[in-house]
């Protein structure tokens, strides 16, 4: 991995860049927030241990995903958030968009239900051979509302077409708690434990992303290898040469002196782009939070942006050049994209279209990212550079450890937890008022006043077709 | 379409919503508004008045699309920006996520080719069946860079597989000018005209977006009659129960005097959840804008954020509630939706999920996008409801209309111009000097010059597989 923060300095980008004397600096400060983030590896923070807990396991995972290869078509991630990102995220980067379409493909199709729209699911579950389909119903707590509710509409089906649906279930929970893990016993499901110790957004390396993965033939023990290879390197390495810890260093200066709420991911890969998906739930849900600083209410937090090159140069691009100096811009790409094609191109000899003939068709992507760097650079936008070898398991490892360890180190640094998500509870509860759920009865008024409005202010037109 | 905007005031959640007041007193700065974008319909703001004259051709586009219909099996969109987001917002909102999977289907798959990504691209080629497929190369200017390489590999392919490339494409582009439509001439394809006139984020109600359309089955003349009402319900309503005038006044209050730089777009349907995409290029080229006031240098934009319900709310949602002020949320839902599920969920008796059972399956994304409008006001975050009674055609059509003249509306209270996009420019002519094209030798000195920095900001992890 080359991690590249040159453009991110006043002597790049000018006033909205940072001094580079921050950084030379900043080495005892980063040995602090190193060492409260090491301090705390085997409560709050174990998902950044996980890489080596999980070691062991891969072999059972393995083994489970090499029977469900031999018995099903298709593969059925049911999970909300964490429980479905990280899986997403390994899925993209190796095996594509064109996966389940690809006539080569030798391992099952593999699809996620990461919602509870009934258009959608009902569209997913009509259309693949549900007698060749396994179902892997994840959730932590083993309650999640809407986890729950695709397993009832899957376990209905299941029976309504007469099927074992026991055996269309794989199960992934707290390993002695909750409806889930009560069920699995119960009913007899095969079912993987999930350490109540990792929360969702860091699930992407614990059971919860492996086992998706392995079904579809990604090779999670290089995985795994890589991100305890990125653990040793942030171990050993001079914490102002750790990426892991100048990149929430950066992100810390920027919003805290520099005003830049936005931080934007701009992957030049397809594959890679699901990076973006994952990450917004990182930085959102860690780094969003509320608290009381010498009697003052503080709000924190940073907003995530997902963009995908050189598409979103035809679309994002004019606001980060010329917009608000609200914005980090962080760049990943492959180094070498591991497929590509020469051009000949003999369909007219034309100046406009000359230039791209004879030539590799990955060089333009490569020129329009080196080109979208430079120019953000002339405007003085901040912005950072990571560059991946190739996309590999191996590599994909080492980056998605290293963003796990930085936000961490970011929460450390902004003094905020990035392990919990507490406000998302007060909607739970409302949605369990509204669904009429026995003990939310209290809920229900509040809620219901909380919806309230003008008339005024309701515009609707009546028109119809 | 019902519009609620009562969330954006103050007597609903509190200091940072603006006073109800302002709208009432508003009357006249936007009466004026409208008055100045009536006035450019003819010339800059050409656009909005396109659904008027792209009805004439709806025809003609309906009579192509049955011979592809007829002919081919894979329809593959190839273009970028502007030239693919519509066509992808009308595929997913009318034909869903698994509409090429789907059994039933009886017109051809589609496949949106919108980069030039050597992974992607041959991952798509090398898994549809070439002989069965037509490509629509869509480019307004005829010289796209990323269009025109991925013409030059398509026919590349076409020709050494020895079939008349010829048949198997179909042009999109200026009438008169540029590149693509001198080769159309040259080689004989059968090629549609978009307007000069119409700019690629203007251009999903033009040929540009109803060619693909129509093919895949939507109902193109709805479409174009839902924008039609809406424009003619923008034009006779009183200015202040104008949802396309009073959405650009409540952004344009908060950006300017709130510092809302973000607006958020949070569909709770998968189905819409594309328009998000189409919106972020929409509101991010046309606001994001610098010029000169008062000898001032002034930084103009407003960030759009994509977010689907309820998968986002395990995600972004914890930002929302307790980061920074710094949002705006825009709700879209479907009042009903098109399919739906009743639940029996005789799996277990349990309190913990016996709440879900005998209901219908869409109760709890409903449920769900209330209780989150109601977190959300109760923590004091502006935000807005736009309801469609169902996901159709004409619904779509007035939506887009409605979202494309809000934003040229919010350009004249900016003070921008929201048809150009010049910063995308520069980046465009780098490219050209990387990639070896006549007449930018001179790009090429100083966009190296841009791409040196110093080499202690560069971490390079010599580690490897």
């Amino acid at each position: 991995m080359i991690f590249d923060c040159n453009n991110v300095f006043d002597f790049q980008v000018g006033t909205h860049g940072i001094s580079a004397n921050r950084i030379r600096e900043g080495e005892g400060f980063l040995s602090e927030i190193k060492k409260r983030v090491f301090s705390k590896i085997n409560e709050d923070y174990y998902p950044l241990k996980l890489p080596f807990e999980i070691e062991k396991e891969t072999d059972r995972v393995i083994e489970i995903s090499a029977a469900i290869q031999k018995d099903f078509e298709n593969f059925v991630v049911v999970g909300m958030g964490g429980s479905s990102l990280g899986n997403q995220m390994l899925h993209f980067a190796i095996n594509g968009p064109y996966y389940n379409e690809n006539l080569n493909r030798t391992t099952p199709r593999m699809y996620f239900l990461d919602n509870v729209d009934p258009e959608s699911t009902s569209s997913l579950l009509n259309n693949i051979n549900i007698k060749k389909t396994i179902f892997n119903i994840i959730t932590k707590s083993g309650t999640t509302g809407e986890t729950i509710l695709n397993l009832l509409i899957i376990s209905d089906i299941l029976k309504d077409k007469g099927f074992d649906y026991t055996k269309h279930l794989v199960f992934t929970t707290d390993p002695e708690k909750g409806f889930l893990r009560e069920l699995s016993k119960t009913i007899s499901v095969k079912t993987l434990s999930i350490s109540p110790a990792v929360g969702g957004r860091y699930s992407a390396l614990s059971t919860v992303g492996l086992l998706s993965a392995a079904v579809e033939g990604i090779n999670i023990k290089d995985l795994i290898k890589g991100a305890m290879d990125e653990a040793k390197f942030i171990e050993e390495e001079a914490v102002t040469r750790v990426p892991a810890l100048l990149f929430p260093f950066i992100q810390h200066l920027l919003y805290t002196e520099k005003g830049i709420n936005i931080n934007a991911l701009f992957t030049y890969s397809d594959y890679l782009s699901y990076i973006g998906n994952w990450y917004n739930q990182l930085l959102a849900e860690s780094i969003g939070k509320r608290f009381t600083q010498d009697g003052k209410e503080v709000f924190r937090g940073i907003t995530p942006l997902a963009l995908r090159g050189t598409t979103d140069q035809h679309s994002v691009l004019q606001l980060l050049l010329e917009g608000p100096f609200d914005k980090l811009v962080v760049f990943i790409a492959p180094e070498q994209y591991r497929s590509d094609f020469y051009i000949e191109g003999n369909i007219a000899d034309d100046e406009r279209v000359n230039y791209l003939k004879k030539k590799k068709y990955s060089r333009l992507i490569k020129s329009e990212y080196l080109a979208t760097k430079a120019s953000l650079k002339q405007n003085g936008r901040p912005n950072i550079d990571i560059e991946l070898p190739i996309i590999s398991e191996y590599e994909l490892g080492k980056l998605i450890y290293m963003f796990e360890f930085s936000v961490i180190a970011l929460g450390e640094m902004l003094e905020v937890n990035p392990i919990n998500q507490p406000s998302v509870e007060i909607g739970k509860r409302y949605t369990y008022a509204m669904m009429g759920r026995k003990g939310y009865e209290k809920e229900k008024g509040s809620f219901r006043s909380l919806l309230t409005g003008k008339k005024d202010f309701i515009i609707s037109d009546e028109r119809k077709e």
